[in-house]
């Protein structure tokens, strides 16, 4: 078997292509399957809208959250992988790590829809959105430390930029897990709050970076 | 980092590629989950089909509406991003906002499948159609205004009539939503008959306009 | 705008892409929501093997059956989408219109796995089998006719030869519901026989014609 | 019709596409749906995280085994696909089949979360996971041994080494049924320990194939 065969055999091997189907394939599933978690309220005759929001509104607000943290992941993933030429089998694997707690995020949804003011379930909660985001940053260090797998390489600053951008969501989620059993309330609202933070941080770091600079990179 | 590679890398970030894989897949699923509001009913021995047919009447003809709300949804959103040859942050999370009220329908139709004689049922799935539509008017004024993000300019009376074509559905399903109080049955009838006044006005607007001309980038 | 310009526009326009994505989609879904039709029994402490599996016997064979009606239809749908180049609107809806007794089947499924011996049960679920039969027949028919959408054109032969394999279904099904009410052991048994006849079937219609002959083109 | 134009059609025909695209799709939706065994526990007011995550612990062990399963079996599907340039309809039925016990597991993975020390839910589990092993083996063998479907050819060494890799997982399986009977938790401890042995025997067998040698060929 000459070289040119080998590298295209290579080629094929290491092409993403695949594990982006999976992926996408899991994100559309997991966020449509989350609305199943909004029961059909007993709507009473002369019952006001009002009234009927009030009843599916924890609900709502738990499918809302998850809806957002799937989005979120989402777009972290297409832009992460926008980076990644090819594949290696710790990289397929790290994705397939990547995909367990996010598959089980509409067991979560269900948990906190069900018992949000337990303190209990805003621990599972917050673990799981712990496990999402380290396993995310380490694909993301995994990758864009291999030149290889890369379309061009990443820099250091950029690496470490990426990396913060997600350490930071988990830092709050672990000060949601510690308050949960004290504050159940103050819990719940910061699983509401940090996605928005995370659209506040990711808008500055890309104005503030400019054309071409590194920090386009960003997760 | 020369020019070349720069230029490569945007044109990898704003690939709408997975934009499409995931909204294709949310549309698929959802367009399949509907059906599980169709409960199985309890068959007497010695039932007619009519007999049965009309015990699952109300839940399948709120499951076709959905149907037909998906799949022109999902017609127009193809029609839209066959003009799409760019994403920027801002049209990918436009899109996601499109998708969340898409993925609530199930929610919906099973509203309206169990208490489509309340007014309350009625409105909540009123104003879902309305995200529905306001969102894709959205994507729509958005992507159609900004030339570097399409494979050729669109221009204002196009960007007009696209528009127009969704603002049509608005109306019908406000007036829905303001009658459902009064009188449900009207309401629910609104629900049925606008995707058939949507087929209507969209095949005289192909009709009218002569090849090659504006109209044809109708939503 | 220039020749070109819109001869690429009519292209992405009419790519058939994001209706197979649309299509792929749906068949995926429904062959494996199919499963969440078999209850997990309660398994008494003792139990054989064969006990258990008598337990869940009717919705497993609903479950096969309904598995292999999708899989002949997605075959179906591939052969024939090979053939296809370019997609017009009509050809856009007639999908659609196939795919909507397709994501009922797994209400039909439910169906004849909780009520076998009904024959009402058994005369909806061949409605939808005739339905899947009806609307595959009308893309092929439509489709075939119009050599603009085709990458070769399709002779009338072949047009009708993939035309009376199908119709040959319709047949049996249409016996199936005519005999449900008086025999719906029978009526139960073609549903479970049809797919094997049809695979008879193809695999005569394709092992007589010779390469590259019209007949290559079946369904 | 010229030859050309009859050899484009075979590439139509033969293309894997569409077979890779239902394929994933399942498997995307079978690794989603698993989670959905996984029953929301009462939580009690005051319960520990440690106390909430044992009620749901059996259900979660059966998750993440049949996690597990689902990921190996796409990770293998896609390296045995990376090898295969065409399909024929023999290859297309063989996936199908394939497809077939997968697209069950999720009722495999409810019942051993529900029933996990009943000998019958052990024993209907490990014939699910037979099917899947040995419907993979067929594929395997089915296509490696054909050059005209192959990218390029797969030497006899190489093709009873893919063969022998899950095999081996068969064998497991054979004894975990075995011993369903008289020790249920051996059965179960076997289940959860042959995916742990795969990744073992295949990282070995990587690491001993010189690069470009045919063991790189294993499925």
């Amino acid at each position: 078997m000459d070289d040119e065969h080998i590298l295209k055999r290579y080629e094929r091997r290491t092409d993403p292509t695949r594990v982006l189907a999976l992926s996408d394939g899991v994100f559309a599933i997991v966020i449509t399957l989350l609305v199943l978690e909004i029961q059909v309220p007993d709507l009473a005759s002369g019952q006001t809208l009002a009234g009927a929001l009030r009843e599916v509104r924890p609900s709502f607000i738990a499918f809302l959250i998850s809806f957002v943290v799937v989005a979120i992941a989402w777009a972290g993933h297409r832009d992460l992988f926008a980076l990644i030429r090819r594949t290696d089998p710790v990289l397929v694997w790290l994705n397939i790590l990547y995909l367990l707690p996010l598959s089980v995020l509409p067991f979560g949804a269900s948990l906190i829809a069900r018992h949000g003011e337990e303190p209990v379930a805003l621990e599972m909660y917050g673990i799981l959105l712990v496990a999402i985001a380290v396993t995310r940053m380490a694909i993301w260090w995994y990758g864009t430390g291999r030149p290889h797998l890369l379309f061009s390489p990443v820099n250091r600053r950029s690496r470490w930029a990426g990396f913060a951008v997600v350490a930071v969501s988990v830092v709050a989620y672990a000060v949601a897990i510690a308050v949960a059993d004290t504050s159940p309330v103050i819990s719940f609202a910061i699983y509401g709050i940090a996605p928005i933070l995370y659209f506040i941080g990711l808008a500055l770091a890309r104005t503030t970076a400019p054309p071409g600079s590194p920090d386009e990179n960003l997760p």
